[in-house]
């Protein structure tokens, strides 16, 4: 029986050391950088990254620039998404946000400075040379799409847009693929590019990135209805509060546990033939549906 | 006799065709992007990347994506920089900043757009081939290590701390290296590392780029005294009103002149060694020296 507590754990422990030596000295934007990308993140897109390696046969250490740069780039997001100007959030995972435990204009920087660092590290492994340097831009290259105006960031501004509008589970759905489906996305398959992936493999790990990063989405909206404030680190009700619109809202809680439950169904049969090495990926996904923080 | 105006303008067609082309669609995040990359810059890094290629034997060309991120992230730190938070700037380059133009949120995200498009754009070439790939990786780690919290954004956050101080030329001069010419030497390096320069032509090139950067800092400052402000799109005066520390305050109008002189005097000393294909790095250097805007 696969150990995924212990599993996780493990990761947590090599990102975590890896991420805390790239940002040291004790200055005012760093100690910012530093406050927020430690401050007790799941490590999931990391953690996805190690194991989209593993699946094929690669080896985690060999990602550990990409697993960082993945955090890098969630927390910058995180920062700049709970600024006054987006949704004025001041509490994060427990902690005060960045903007709050700083001020607004170092927050500002701090998440400027992680975004770029993430690049930094990407194209700056001791690791690289003339055999590898075509797959270090690849992934580097898949990353900053994720991430960017056709990504992330366009979910980001859609998310804004439609405050106080009804959606469509479509639009929903477009919207959380963006927001964060492109980038659990390009975790998984950093890993397994890294891992020298086959195009089959790649194929199939894409299905079941899609799969846990909507499905992860859903029981994050799930968690805002039915969940532990304390366990959470952040109020919950705040999204009936705000009228936003989430799968609850839209189609009620059980159906929305229901649709959660079969994107998962649906990860797990997109790699149902990889072997043993696919456990933790298998774990994960059921982690995701089974999660109170 | 070398003619400044007509390559500074063939330059500039070719880079903002460039930029032009990786934002087309018309939606609100592409639009703010689009807004402010092609809102009559100078191009001045682009221009410079160039230059740094063809000092070398190499061809402008070739640099295209570099020019284009080195303007992409130019182009985020003047959004960021103008947001409230930070100097809360409304007119920038004759027109209304970011976010005034769009609103505070888009702007925010604009920005971040524009940096990360500079990632992909630098990993994402054509032209990458097995035998180039390292040295995109260099530069990218270059044009990152410029622009990130050991660069320009470190250089940002002690401008801000620095407010309503009274500074020394040291630390004036610390804060514009990190600010603006990190950047300015990237733009110079990229180019010339593009076009497979010596360790010997790097050095030079080095210095150069340090001390026009520094002299077009200083011209600023000095700008900012006696300018047009029509010709400049920008109000003059500002600086004295908010009590700013800048090089006249520090050691008057005709010092700062001088010293700038003295500057571009070193650049052209570094680069004297160099044949005739440096007449535009040359060219450039008197150009800082005597813009207007």
């Amino acid at each position: 029986m696969f150990d995924l507590k212990s599993y996780l754990n493990k990761k947590r422990e090599i990102i975590d050391t890896k991420l805390s030596s790239y940002i040291e000295g004790d200055k005012l934007l760093k100690n910012a950088m530093h406050y927020s990308l430690m401050a007790g993140g799941k490590r999931l897109r990391p953690i996805l990254c190690f194991a989209g390696a593993e699946v094929v046969g690669g080896d985690a250490k060999d990602c550990l620039e990409f697993a960082s740069a993945l955090e890098m780039i969630h927390t910058y997001s995180l920062i700049h998404d709970d600024l006054p100007e987006m949704d004025n959030d001041k509490l994060r995972r427990g902690k005060a946000t960045c903007h709050i435990a700083f001020d607004h204009g170092t927050a500002l920087l701090a998440g400027d400075g992680l975004l770029t660092l993430a690049f930094e590290v990407m194209s700056d492994s001791p690791n690289i040379n003339e055999k590898n340097a075509v797959k270090y831009l690849k992934i580097s290259s898949l990353i900053s799409k994720a991430a960017g105006f056709n990504g992330m960031i366009e979910g980001q501004i859609l998310d804004v847009e439609s405050e106080g509008k009804i959606l469509s589970l479509d639009e929903l759905e477009k919207i959380h693929v963006l927001k964060t489906g492109e980038m659990i996305c390009a975790s998984v398959l950093s890993g397994a590019i890294m891992g020298e992936a086959t195009n089959k493999e790649l194929e199939d790990l894409k299905v079941y990135a899609q799969k846990i990063g909507l499905a992860f989405q859903v029981r994050d909206d799930i968690l805002n209805v039915v969940g532990n404030p304390e366990l959470m680190g952040k109020a919950v009700g705040t999204d009936a509060a705000l009228n936003k619109a989430t799968y609850p809202a839209i189609m009620g809680l059980e159906e929305s546990k229901k649709f959660a439950g079969d994107l998962i169904c649906d990860a797990l049969t997109a790699i149902e033939s990889f072997d043993d090495k696919a456990a933790p990926l298998r774990a994960i996904a059921n982690y995701i549906l089974d999660r109170k923080r």
